[in-house]
């Protein structure tokens, strides 16, 4: 079975680690969110891939959910002490990765290349694509003004209401080639437990990307990032209150109407599966909560067992 | 007194240091060597201008003799790890000086100019002033072929004797104004006890620099760098002996002659006092050997003393 999966942020990177376990690794492409992305000291930072790379690769400090196991901080007080932002902090070996990757762009690689290379190294068989090598980059509209990303989200704390999303540079952007073709090429499209507005929704805003899942024959399922009317990390449930959505699996369903056949509801949502069974997909309900790498095996394995052509 | 001083490498810095020590910031101004600068992960290093930022600043490891003390070398294994070049060695503080000093440069500063910026926010008061901010690079002709400075020095350990020296990118480079204005201003011109052919060599390479020195009205004074007929540090003696140089404070001398008035020798080169004399300089028998940082203070105050005019 070869699996393209959607994802961004914490729940899309734990399923894809899922589905690495249980898939040879050409069988599995990643398609990454990069409306995450900034420039940082010069350096070009992709949160969303470098989540995926350091989970896949083994790296990733599982306590802190971010960031690589066993990580220093020595640049970072340097940088501070320049008189540089300081409010994304950066670890030493997390600071190597930007340093390598904008070192390659800058020598003429695509983010598809440098990333396909430093997955290599990593020693990871999946495929890690971002949707496009063009800068396309999430505004939040806020009470606090429009912001950039990782303004909202990291320097002030996702604290401020999101009144709507932009996603500037989207007019010239072209989706990245390699993702439509494994979108193509799958016989699994998966959109993972990652922020609908956020993560999942600057890759579908890219019209090639999005016209390659209308247009694949592969089984297309969805997993529901709410959880009992709430996300499990991050503030995907209050942006989706604060954008008129409802903050429950079902919200997340009608968003994905029309898109995917089916809907994975956790099990604490199994009253809703008839309501979203009535938007005209199928709903399963699961346990899609990833606290241990097994569980996160088990509901790769599980959307496949449902997902399975009868 | 107004003093201006070339240098580069160790000796150099450590006499830099002891006019820092008793001089008052401004009265100070350090041209620095750039030949050695390098390109590397993407990041402009400048190592004869970082160490007078980390020896002025308090920051540098003694101990080692190079970096930042306290650093930690984390970035660095990841790098190697994603397969970048790992023979030059950078601590995580020290990147953080490559990072912030490219990013500025990039942004429109020149390496005057960041380096200025970084200076002041280290508390340094002494102005370092890069000798040109265009790209002069010291190649070395040896047994090997042609290599990089950094490439012979630090990769190949300067083991390959060297038979030439080129200065890639002179034709084109301009002196920095700074640089040629503490020179015209000084009342005291010092050349550092800096390997005289590949640290004060690129510094007097650009035309208006030597010019600035020659039309100087300052008593100018130079260190020598062999003591005994050897260099303290570095491949300084071997060099002079294999472009056909004597290998002693003499051979150093006759270098500078014309271009300085007094020549300042090691105790233990007492007995080339005369010979220097007969240069047609002063010849000033001093302790050179900088083993504290009091020492530095001293042949500071020293090299002062004996310039002082009658």
């Amino acid at each position: 079975v070869r699996v393209a999966l959607l994802a961004g942020g914490t729940g899309g990177t734990k399923l894809a680690h899922g589905f690495a376990q249980v898939l040879p690794g050409d069988d599995l492409a990643v398609i990454v969110n990069v409306g995450d992305d900034l420039e940082l000291h010069g350096l070009h930072v992709s949160p969303d891939v470098d989540a995926l790379l350091y989970t896949l690769g083994g790296l990733i400090d599982t306590e802190r959910g971010w960031g690589l196991r066993g990580d220093t901080f020595t640049a970072h007080a340097m940088l501070e002490r320049y008189g540089a932002p300081s409010w994304f902090r950066l670890g030493d070996a997390d600071l190597a990765t930007h340093i390598h990757r904008t070192h390659l762009m800058r020598a003429g690689a695509t983010l598809t290349e440098a990333t396909a290379a430093m997955a290599s190294t990593l020693g990871i068989g999946a495929r890690v694509l971002p949707a496009t090598d063009d800068p396309v980059r999430t505004r939040v509209e806020t009470d606090a003004g429009v912001l950039d990303f990782q303004d909202y989200f990291v320097r002030l704390r996702h604290e401020p209401e999101v009144r709507g999303v932009q996603l500037a540079g989207l007019e010239t952007a072209r989706a990245s080639a390699s993702a439509v073709e494994a979108i193509a090429a799958a016989d699994l499209v998966v959109i993972g437990p990652s922020n609908p507005v956020v993560s999942i929704g600057p890759i579908l805003a890219l019209p090639e990307l999005r016209a390659a899942v209308e247009a694949s024959s592969a089984v297309r399922v969805a997993v529901s990032p709410i959880v009992a009317g709430a996300a499990l990390k991050g503030p995907a449930d209050r942006m989706l209150r604060s954008l008129g959505h409802e903050a429950t699996a079902l919200g997340v369903a009608k968003m994905y109407a029309g898109l995917v056949h089916r809907f994975v509801l956790d099990d604490a949502d199994a009253d809703l599966a008839r309501d979203v069974a009535a938007l005209g997909m199928e709903a399963d309900v699961l346990p899609t909560v990833m606290r241990t790498e097994a569980d996160r095996a088990a509901l790769a394995r599980a959307v496949m067992e449902v997902s399975r052509p009868a």
